[in-house]
């Protein structure tokens, strides 16, 4: 529980006010202790309008290079396009801020690892990368178990992201951006694998997939549904699969089998505690997008960091952020790796070959 | 989505520090947009130390009538024992503030109307008393599907409140204030039944009860499991159940039927959503506090107090409270009603007749 | 496993060739290693007509007497009309036969005693009364468990039997000879709750109902939901539900409670293993009657009775028989009680009052 | 249900006397109208010591071929070593019966294709290889609902065929002759897949693995964890999951997905319609092996292919055999693709590369 706020609020400001930017600017503004929204930035005039409406403490800035220059905040939460966050975390590490940035963190390797050496030289600085599964209760329960051995060793984990079908299909508009399905959304699983499993190196992997109802894909080299193998230094697997063209909702579950138990994580997507009974059986209604499975997700991931950024300061935070898991998110290092086997497992969908690391 | 903030914030003061009142003020604190923690009440020093610690911001007294005497505090929260609870909130109404004040009303039928004819001369204020689970999102989506047809015309409602066994047994030591566990528990499931059914009148009740577990309860005339029925108005019934001594944790359940189907609401009671596999076979673990199970109820209650004191000051509250239930929380109405029902269930008990209301 | 087959047969013959007999009958013929499907007997001729196709090897009789007098057969097995079955298992009895038959015993408690007393003159002679579900696996384990301590001292039983609607009403017409709801169908629930309690003596009954859709049974005295509460000496109690207005399938199901946990059987009454994810949710089909619920336990009954015959001759019967629980079927003083009970449970549902017994 | 018996009864020869050729034995003996079990044959002593006490009707054989020379015998059922499958298939087609064989066909594709070659000159006579899941009920129910579109159109499988861990390895000393994990449990999904998909063509596989327990696997170049990923012309896909080291139970379950959703087939690998309430949760007990899991399975498949036999002979079974698929059953061919398959996985495990068929 929370017990006390000594030190001076952490001031963030948050770039890119899209639909998630939106949500991690109001969580930051009103349900993480210690953190105070300071400044919003965005280049369209739409979504400062929406912020000086919700926000109304908050400073405002069209443009990145501002929100940098303004020396009050400390820390920036960017969640712009994927494309412009590299660039914009060494900007915000060389303006001594600290850094939230969505995933990913880049489709280039060269890039990851350029930002990952910028970092090596900023290393007072926080920089944590958005894969918010590690900070989901059901995920944080079993990796917690794991720790403590109820399964054994842990070998094989297998996870999947799977959307509810867009008819609209916005991701196949998207997909010359996103980098296909391996890379938008297997990137989760593939951090969800290496978390659970301890970081053991990926040596081969091999991925296929199919385009089930979305043929515009096709143009972009990218599927609507993937499948994936990838295989550990040590004897680990990893079996993936992503799919856009659920009907039933966002299905977004991870399993880790070890050598004496298994844990499941999310295995129905129940979207509540209500059952229907009904002429059609007995169901449950699921949870139908990422934000409504990940909302909780969300606000801890901001609290965490809130508390990682104080445990370099050597203050406590106060509050019930003492409680999360300051140590938790993912590093660059982290972000690097999954960009580096997302982009394995694409060469595997295009080139119909296993792909060493 | 929060959308604006525009009112000055409502300024809550908190009267009693114990477990769930620490609870309350922290939500008020950081949780609920529109609001602030602006004091604090307890007679006890310990109370009043934790509350400089975890509420830097607020103002502190030790006397009740004291927090009502500060002009400027809005509405009062009262969280002290159920003995205490009509008085204070006859004097809060006098004193012209907003009350919250958790269930029960008060064990005293007379009393309880004391309190409704006193607030009917203080039609301006705000009056909700704590039944928490019209605001848990799962029993809130199953009323909304309900209200929307979803299952015919609702005939019967089976509801149970159970807690992990306590060892301890701290609740037999409280016996003689709960008024037993009809009183003290089943009061919920007759608040939700009332409310699921659309308030009929009750008509006949009868009641039984065990002690399974605790025989200190049998010198205060309560049981530590108690069954009961209630007949209504129009045809409808109810069945309850509530337990001190479970082994699994709490369990907190209820189901609406219907003509054309029923609706359960946390059936089995996951603590997450984690499954463990293991030599035992497949399993979830449970909640093992109302606090965990109900923890986000509290929250939305505070938000929906909020939403419905500004819904009358003809201001919308901003932000995500809007989309909170400013007209579901229980009236004193409906809290008299509930004490009714309970005595009459503890009537039956004692009795074994079956009684008239 | 089936090990081996010494003993002639059992020679079975069948009154009673609607549904259900006709149930039974195919059982006996087909699936019960140790019986012999040997004779069949309806007054009706379009039974008959479906004997001899089905069951070639079977003698066929119009007349029940004709049955008894045929001295090849060593048991009967009795799925009449319930108002018949006091006199002929009389009538069985003397006529040599071990008997088993379909609940219930009888609707009237001094019938039921005079078959007691009957039986008690031959007591070589085998009498199963066929309260199903004490065969069915599931029911089984539970009591397995029970008996094995798994969940303490067992001190309450919730039970309840609930139909598929039936719109067309076939049970409104049947309403008069069944005795109504608690005698045609919560007899189940409370041999279960005797079963699982290890029977004690019941002490006080409450009961209530309501008319959700079949204005029909009005007429009758009879409601289409009951509800019910027994209070069994030394403290126990069982809470029972009956419906005949379910939306989504048969929906059987009991739980018993413990000092040290609970067994639930048939939480959700799924049809089959499968899950399915659409639009809706993800959904289990239902079991649509009791028929497809408890299939295998009306075979296990069956092998059950065989086994027992076997035991009081000391000679074993072979074949997976042995595994069955042979001393496990109803007694004649079961369904007595069953008797008892269900009718002051339809007094009290008369007269509004609790009933001691 | 049961109608009628007309044909003589299919007079059926047991080969081989094992775990499951009793079980099959015993169905064929005493569960399946329409057939005779007439004879058993096995070389070991125990066996048929065995079967003279729970088959005392049968003839016997200590040898195959005086088993082929009885001219009573319709139809061999061959439970034998895996190996000695092709060429007693071989041999029971020349000797004029028809053939039930568990799988595998063979472990070598080209004596599968003499099987298949052979088979095709006796076109008259059925033979079936015991590919048990199409009959279990629930993979029935999921077919049924598959093929009357309540998916939209199935474009992905996945399965798993997942033991309890034998700590005393019985596996590991059998591996030789299995074949490995793949073409001993990954077979059954492999059929599952092709049956549910409609039997495309396999075009590529990649298959991994990882010795989790069993280190005396790595001699025969087995694993005891094994993973895989099929593509199908036409752009379907399956992935498979193999362990032998599960700590539950046996967990066999497959899921189809498709356009419009998906279906599930044995999620949780329930034992029973038990849940045990107590300290540790609420979980229900898991299927120890698929002798548990499949046993009804197993019944059906021997009706469907009494029910198959006589369909070739154009005279109705009569009973409850009308009912099941005659039609369903794994052919020749499916074994044949099913063994094409399994090695292709093996050989990707061992290369590390995907294979091409």
């Amino acid at each position: 529980m929370q017990t006390t706020e000594r030190a001076r609020p952490l001031r963030v400001g948050v770039a890119g006010l899209g639909r998630l930017g939106r949500r991690h600017a109001l969580n930051l503004a009103y349900r993480v202790p210690g953190a105070t929204l300071a400044a919003a930035c965005s280049p369209l005039d739409d979504d400062l309008a929406w912020a000086r409406e919700a926000l109304p403490e908050a400073r405002f800035y069209a443009d990145y290079a501002a929100l940098l220059a303004d020396a009050t905040i400390d820390a920036v939460w960017i969640v712009t396009p994927s494309a412009l966050h590299a660039q914009q975390i060494v900007d915000a590490l060389r303006a001594g801020k600290h850094v939230f940035c969505e995933k990913p963190l880049s489709l280039d390797v060269a890039e990851c690892e350029r930002v990952v050496e910028e970092a090596r030289r900023h290393d007072s600085q926080q920089v944590t990368i958005g894969f918010m599964r590690r900070f989901d209760p059901s995920y944080r329960d079993a990796f917690a178990k794991l720790r403590a051995g109820a399964i054994g060793r842990p070998f094989l984990v297998r996870s999947q992201t799977c959307d509810l079908n867009d008819p609209g299909g916005f991701f196949v508009r998207f997909a010359p951006q996103s980098g296909g399905v391996f890379l938008d959304c297997t990137v989760h699983d593939i951090d969800v694998a290496r978390w659970l499993l301890g970081k053991p190196r990926t040596t081969r992997v091999f991925a296929s997939g199919t385009i089930a109802l979305h043929e515009g894909l096709r143009a972009a080299g990218d599927v609507d549904n993937g499948v994936a193998i990838c295989e550990f230094e040590g004897g680990a697997l990893a079996m993936f699969y992503a799919s856009r063209t659920m009907a039933h909702g966002n299905d977004t579950s991870s399993e880790v089998i070890g050598t004496a138990g298994a844990l499941a994580i999310g295995h129905i997507p129940r979207a509540s505690r209500v059952e229907i009974y009904d002429a059609l059986g007995v169901r449950s209604e699921c949870t139908p997008t990422f934000f409504d499975r990940f909302e909780e997700a969300f606000l801890i991931e901001a609290q965490a960091f809130v508390a990682a950024v104080r445990a370099r300061e050597g203050v406590g935070v106060g509050g019930q952020n003492d409680e999360q898991p300051a140590g938790q998110g993912a590093t660059l290092e982290d972000a690097l790796e999954a960009t580096r086997i997302g982009l394995a497992l694409r060469e595997s969908l295009h080139t119909g070959r296993a792909v060493l690391l």
